[in-house]
């Protein structure tokens, strides 16, 4: 397999062509950003961090009969994917409120949810990402109802393989955002990445924060809160 | 039926307690306030044309079939209606891009929308009313998911009738809010309101804004903007 020209530099990843059609080169970079860019570091390391966590959740995901876009981790900070048509909505499930739905609603952070919360935030930075309902995404023509159905089943399926995943190594999934693509027949897949960049992870017993939350919020060392997720998964850090 | 204590002073009416249970005494302000509160004015005879315009239309929707809280005008700036437990969703219903929703998005005002689009916005006045999701209602407990089915189901028939009587008189509905509530057996009516501080009315022809957007964008007289509306109803003013 080589790799071929950038097609797309995003924050936190860059995706290139490669020799064979459909496939895309993913490299994962080392910067860290927030609050819709605002805030930005270089955290040496963390590219490597995420792109091998991710490469261990789709893993994990795959096997847990969740298609997704993840084909094979090429090297510590490179994957390979299938190309997909994002749908242009940051999928997020909420399992704890946290963040920005407890600062919308006025509620405490840290209280659980019974039934998982499901909501999509229009992929336009510009716009500072908003929160739309399913009638937006119908005016704006973005998915289907039927789409938005499968969409929404799909990220519960997800959340609750992936709450399992954490628990069996001491962190509660507080809630994480996903993205979805369509394949070349149209059918949807699982795109994106899943790390401690798209999660909100917090130690069980602890309550400690091994998410970018430790950047956003300056809470300490994000390469050592990364670490300790990567390896509690069973990945080995370089 | 005798006038009993405050029992709420709003930003545009009062409600009295009366000698007769369940019933309550509405007074409608002349306040005129926009931005939740920011902006604020008094402007003398607003408050007669609200309750003169929403006695017209509650009494046009439940010749209709449509069920509310309205009983009767009392007087020129009065009325009764039945009192409910309102649930604290203001429901939006849009028929043409404007306001809020065109800015959330980043779409044009003025573009038809082919299916309405309906919208629950959170009543808290220190949150700003933010909009919310069907999860979010489940999550804070605001409504069951048969009583949301039913709030957006009785929203779009009120809109369907709405757009009927304001295109009967050369204007179009572009949206508006409603508020409903819970009777004394929990049977959900609309209650509060539809006026030009609620609706946004557009002339069919001239395009002129019939409503708050007089005042919330400084577009000239408001009161003889919300008197159009009244006598094409078939109101008098006095
Ligand atoms: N399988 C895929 N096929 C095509 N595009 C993908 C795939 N998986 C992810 N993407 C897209 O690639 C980009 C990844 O880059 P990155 O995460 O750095 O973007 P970003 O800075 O978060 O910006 P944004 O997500 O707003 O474009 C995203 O735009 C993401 O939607
Ligand atoms: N039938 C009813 N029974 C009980 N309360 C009602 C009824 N109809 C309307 N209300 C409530 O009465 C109040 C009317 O006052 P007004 O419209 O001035 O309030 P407001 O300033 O808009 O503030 P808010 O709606 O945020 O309370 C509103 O709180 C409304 O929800
Ligand atoms: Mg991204
Ligand atoms: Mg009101």
């Amino acid at each position: 397999m080589e790799k071929g020209q950038l097609l797309y530099e995003g924050k936190a990843k860059r995706l290139y062509a490669t020799d064979k059609q459909g496939i895309l080169w993913v490299e994962y970079k080392d910067s860290a950003t927030a609050f819709n860019g605002e805030k930005k570091e270089e955290i040496t390391g963390k590219g490597i961090l995420n792109n091998k966590i991710t490469s261990l959740i789709f893993t994990k995901l795959q096997e847990a009969g969740i298609a997704s876009h993840f084909v094979k981790q090429l090297s510590d900070h490179e994957q390979l994917v299938q190309s997909v048509s994002i749908i242009p909505l940051e999928v997020v499930v909420r399992n704890i409120t946290a963040g920005s739905m407890a600062k919308r609603l006025g509620i405490e952070e840290g209280v659980a949810i019974s039934r998982p919360v499901v909501e999509f935030y229009l992929k336009d930075d510009e716009l500072g990402d908003p929160l739309i309902t399913d009638d937006h995404v119908d005016m704006l023509k973005l998915a289907t109802a039927e789409e938005v159905a499968e969409l929404k089943q799909k990220a519960r399926e997800i959340n609750q393989v992936l709450i399992g995943f954490f628990k069996e190594i001491g962190v509660d999934l507080v809630d994480f955002k996903i993205e979805f693509g369509r394949d070349s027949n149209g059918q949807i897949l699982l795109a994106d990445e899943i790390s401690p960049d798209t999660c909100r992870l917090w130690d069980m017993e602890t309550k400690q924060k091994l998410d970018k939350d430790v950047f956003r919020r300056n809470l300490g060392n994000l390469t050592e809160a990364y670490e300790l997720i990567l390896t509690r998964l069973g990945g080995q850090h370089s």
